[in-house]
């Protein structure tokens, strides 16, 4: 087997401004992000004389070998067995939207292979959260009521950001035994602990979070900072957004679509929380970092 | 707001015996690994002359929170929209098996509340990687003509395992611009990378890998060696061994359901492969270390 060269289109990154924060202080620079887009795969099926089409689901992904992951998924998830069952795979030529065009695959599958219609309609899914491009996504977002984020705060200080995963870390009780979970945990303004939930899921654990603040009635949560161990994907943007929290620090990376949907709700995202440094990707009103010069820089 | 405690209920981890590999060295340990399983979320809805249950969603979860996790899905997903529109949550007492009952909450709905049955149906969904509980799930893998992994090797030295992080990193070419992104790479027994994939989701990475691989007509992949960059969940078990991988090595560490998985598959799973050491979880026997003390020991 040879190697093949990893090859990677510019639409797998973007770039962007962001506010650099080191201790109190923050300066702005160029960042590069990992893209998030949907990628819709649809299905053609059945003998020629009644050739049929339908969506089969939307994967949040990065973009770039497309025709392989949709491949493997059809493999992985029991709807081809083998190379011949697909006999052929593409950007859909149907869909109008010039940009939404390199989001829709199309896998033709084999005539004679056996589809199982239910088995199809089981994985036919969208949710919420998903949409043949990002920007549909963050509208039906919008419509569904999205609850708004409070535009006068609250305010937090750089410093409280900087001390979270520290204060995050030691209240895992699991995490500690098993070296593997996320979490996600909520905190006031001023940086004290209020909830914390582990799962071996990022999104489990931010749904256990804020379906504890319902159960108890705290939402909407406009005054508090919400911590994620893991990167921030534009779901957990998106779940942090319906219930009202307004500040959202990850100790991992964001991605593209993350930093559009927070910017588009008007939320403070923070990515690469650790040893003193952050960036700022949007919403950086609500960081009290220092103006100018620290004393003996 | 107060603090709530993070209680952790005894299902939340498992205990079992790894092999701790260290150098070209190997022991028996006893080891803690976070739990992982299926959650089915049923939900109670319309009027009450007319009550009606479903099926909502399977989430791979750690058990525990169960409440909590289930209202918050339905309120970020957009099921419900505050507190009032859910009138009770509870383990569902229709389930059978004793076993599973702790797997199935029900939630009843408002008889107010306005539920989208279409956007419902499009929630509505299982893939063959989910199932009401791991062995059911499990069974359904083996059921759907699994590949069968080779029981007479690869044998890969333990020395091996441990180069495989830094020449995934190498490789890895969007990772070192952004910080940000998961990959799977596939490699020869001897250790040669032959493919990596990098994807915001660490699913899509692994669903890339064995697509590029099914394109070229390489599967079964059955002398290979995959190392994934995050934590080996159940998921990602199963797509390997749908691919005739028979080695897994995780950077992060496996959940509980994937240390069952791969064992059923006859898979070798190696977890947390950082800084010359890492545990074999199961099918040891592909792993060659040297028995007995190390010179110096």
């Amino acid at each position: 087997m040879p190697t093949p060269p990893v090859f990677l289109p510019p639409t797998s990154y973007d770039y962007l401004t962001v506010q650099k924060v080191t201790g109190a202080e923050s300066s702005a620079a160029s960042d590069v992000v990992a893209a998030e887009e949907p990628l819709e795969i649809r299905l053609g099926f059945g003998p020629a004389h009644q050739r049929e089409h339908r969506t089969l689901a939307i994967t949040m992904r990065t973009p770039g070998h497309d025709m392989e992951l949709t491949a493997g998924f059809l493999l992985t998830e029991g709807i081809i067995r083998s190379r011949a069952d697909l006999t052929g795979i593409r950007y859909c030529p149907d869909v109008e939207k010039e940009e939404e065009r390199e989001n829709v695959v199309r896998a033709e599958l084999a005539e004679s292979l056996d589809v199982s219609l239910p088995r199809l309609e089981r994985h036919f899914y969208t949710s919420s959260s998903c949409g043949v491009c990002g920007k549909t996504s963050i509208d039906a977002v919008h419509a569904a009521a999205c609850p708004v984020l409070p535009t006068t705060g609250p305010y937090v200080a750089a410093e409280v950001i900087h001390a979270l995963p520290a204060r995050q870390r030691a209240a895992q009780a699991l995490f500690e035994q098993t070296g593997g979970l996320h979490a996600a945990a909520l905190f006031s303004p001023e940086g004290a602990l209020l909830l914390l939930r582990e799962d071996v899921g990022r999104h489990n654990a931010l749904d256990k979070v804020i379906g504890a603040a319902l159960l108890q009635e705290w939402l909407p949560l406009h005054n508090t900072v919400l911590l994620v161990s893991g990167r921030a994907s534009f779901e957990l943007v998106q779940k942090a957004a319906v219930a009202g929290i307004p500040v959202l620090a990850a100790v991992g990376a964001p991605s593209s679509l993350a930093v559009r949907a927070a910017t588009d709700f008007g939320m403070t995202l923070c990515g690469f929380v650790r040893q003193q440094r952050y960036n700022i990707y949007c919403g950086a009103w609500r960081i009290q970092t220092e103006a100018g010069n620290m004393p003996g820089k």
